[in-house]
């Protein structure tokens, strides 16, 4: 059994209140970098966590890119030793619908044993987890085990645009042996797991432009195309009633699962009923002839995460609407390329827009999906490290969701990786109600402080 | 040609200024009846208006409905002449989106001969024309040649819930010998005209439930049904390629036009390009094998309002929404029954709800589609007053539009109505940059002057 020098766990344990205080800090500091009126507050947080590393003996900057800064630090005091990369995200996603928190989101409020508000798993308490592991080793041991450079960026929540071009820039002063990515989420709280695969994702933001003007529905009704129908069939018609995406060519690289993965996903405890009782649903859906993890995982996704147009009001208002918008996205798997998917999505899209109205589409993003080793030697060191913070051996799972650093470090750094995050899959991250259970949390602190020095002997 | 005592046509000249300052005054109170913040507006229009009455020589009073209540004033001072019941709405549609507006919804502005602000045309103005043809003969002749009852509703734009319920309750107060109904428009403003056919209305909306809190699109995609696509498919199916309503029964009623109906409509001078270009669409569009017009006036519909679902704001939220929404209406025509339409459609959208949501409809309106008289004495009358407001003779229309009081006339009082009307069809009612033009305003209030004398020899 893995476990943690008896002078750093004691200062885990001790110092408990003091990192609900600061993540409650981060919380309220409402870093949304969807929203531009959110751009100052994006930058503080920044500012602020670069003299939060400076406080625990890094070397610490703002890093501009071409859009939001990164907070960067360093500690180089350990000649010899390998130097890993900690990466994460202070930015979060919007807050919206507000009125359904129960706490405000921009305040952390802990109740039964969790932590409520937006970034306290995704990401802010995870970032958090790592400043305290290293402060944990300097004011115990005034020294790190390993050489560090901590990578915090801003950009995460809506696809780390300008990451790859901020990696190519300060290559030098980055560079690595290996990166750790603390963005996920374990299997379950009894089943702590290391993530060794995620998704893609790319956007598109399509409008159907109908009249100049909202016209009433009564004068102009029987004569006019409606933009909101247009937009329902183009959705409607972009899947079959399988499920299966119809667009052509949107299934090449995804690759098809052998009969050992299959089984090794079987193997674990997960329940369609309960899963969907959890959720608030009927039941679980999607595309036919695989299981719900397989389709989380290592099936590829197209997800619409919005739409308006004409009256939402109160009541009723007899239009036909001027124009009908919706945001959808796509989750891709094995080697999708997301250019080709956005291209060829917009293209189905346009050929699908009905007579009478004249449909945009935009897109966005360029996140590939990756598979990381499970043999490295710094995921073995992981491996223990999280057993020191949870009791038990983790297992390796899959993430349905999106980190598009892995894939720039991939490309640009060419290091390996291992993400070692701990939320738990019922958070409610990019939802009303974000929350992050305190043993997660303290035990992810006891987890990085283990893993510094597990990735010194790894 | 008929026209108009020259005193009378005097009065009407010389006080345009203060017809249009009165007009202003009544825009700027927003009694919009869709929105429960604006209750407080919608009756203090109705005191004013019944005060208004009052100060023209009218016996008025406010009258309390089950909803908003109506304004009415009466003037019996001329025995043995018919009594004629003039009906309009002081209630107003709602004025979002604001933003595209080009000055304030509730103020009147004057611009190039028109009066721009919510309610203008619709039904405001047009009210006024009637206030403003009774002051003339008051003050010119010191009588009215008809005995009048003015009714002004304060519900029309919400379906009038409440309005056939109270005809029922004050039928003995309201009772006339024809009804006068003034909330429609001419075909052109070169081409005056008299409508004799409305369209029915009912409304729809339908909730698609997902998951209990909006859900992570990477962590659930794959999973669970998207109750936004869930309801793109429910309203993509409701028509088929050809516009054609799929829901079995919706076409019972629908009377189909005969050779001779279609030729007249078919000699309207009415451009598909010309008025496409106008409404800055493509193309017009709409149900196979009928023209613009007949699709307009003589088909029913069945229309989407409005939609929301998911997010909404700038960039991207990657979620599977908890819910989404739409408003749908129909407008009917022949026999078809409201009820029987209400309830089909609901049970067709029931139907069509996929795995793994909840679907819920709510229905509500009541109003069928009528055909009045155009062989009427009340109904010739109404042309010869057209004729001195505007210099030509005008010609039968229908409209697309639906004015339930309409059916409650026909079905509590049963007596004959006429439907004088003066707006325009490019007036912009239920949008942005409502308008009244001048010319039609103030050729309006000679053709209701003219119009008693008329009614009086009819």
């Amino acid at each position: 059994m893995t476990t943690i020098d008896h002078d750093l766990a004691a200062y885990c344990t001790t110092h408990r209140d003091a990192y609900l205080d600061e993540l409650k800090a981060w919380i309220a500091i409402p870093s949304v970098s969807a929203d531009p009126a959110h751009r100052g507050d994006v930058r503080a947080c920044c500012e602020r966590l670069v003299e939060r590393m400076r406080s625990i003996g890094l070397d610490a900057k703002l890093l501009e890119t071409d859009g939001n800064p990164l907070a960067f630090g360093e500690w180089l005091g350990a000649p010899g030793a390998p130097t890993v990369l900690i990466y994460g995200h202070y930015d979060v996603q919007p807050a919206d619908p507000t009125e359904l928190w129960e706490t405000p989101p921009f305040e952390g409020h802990v109740r039964n044993g969790k932590i409520f508000g937006r970034g306290a798993v995704d990401d802010k308490g995870q970032v958090l987890m790592h400043l305290a592991a290293i402060e944990a080793h300097m004011r115990t041991r005034g020294n790190l085990p390993i050489n560090v450079k901590v990578v915090i960026e801003g950009e995460e929540e809506i696809g780390s645009p300008n990451f790859e071009s901020a990696l190519a820039r300060y290559r030098d002063l980055i560079h690595a042996d290996v990166a750790v990515i603390s963005d996920t989420a374990v299997f379950s709280e009894d089943v702590p797991s290391l993530t060794t695969s995620v998704r893609g994702l790319v956007h598109w933001e399509v409008t159907v432009h109908g009249p100049a003007d909202d016209a009433h529905s009564g004068y102009y009704g029987g004569i006019l195309a409606n933009p909101i129908e247009a937009l329902a069939r183009i959705i409607a018609g972009l899947k079959d009633a399988q499920g299966r995406v119809t667009v052509p060519g949107f299934y090449d690289g995804v690759p098809e699962l052998d009969a050992s993965e299959r089984k090794e996903i079987a193997a674990l405890p997960y329940d369609d009923a309960r899963e969907a009782a959890q959720l608030g649903v009927p039941e679980l859906v999607g595309e036919a002839g695989h299981s719900a993890l397989e389709r989380n995982w290592f099936r590829p996704t197209l997800e619409c995460n919005g739409i308006y147009g004409g009256y939402q009001g109160p009541g009723a208002k007899t239009i036909i609407p001027s124009f009908a918008r919706a945001k959808i996205s796509a989750r891709l798997v094995g080697s999708q390329e997301p250019a080709h998917v956005r291209e060829i999505v917009m293209q189905a899209i346009l050929a699908a827009a009905p007579r009478g109205v004249r449909v945009e589409v935009d897109s966005a993003g360029d996140v590939p999906a990756v598979v990381l080793s499970r043999d490295h030697p710094a995921a073995q060191a992981a491996g223990r490290a999280m057993q020191a913070g949870f009791g038990a051996v983790p297992v390796f799972i899959g993430t349905g969701g999106s980190i598009g650093p892995v894939a720039s470090f991939d490309r640009v750094l060419k290091i390996p990786q291992v993400m070692i995050g701990v939320g738990l899959p019922d958070d409610h991250i990019h939802a009303p109600n974000e929350k992050f259970d305190l043993s997660q949390f303290f035990g992810g602190i006891v987890t990085m402080t283990a893993l510094y020095d597990e990735l010194a002997n790894a």
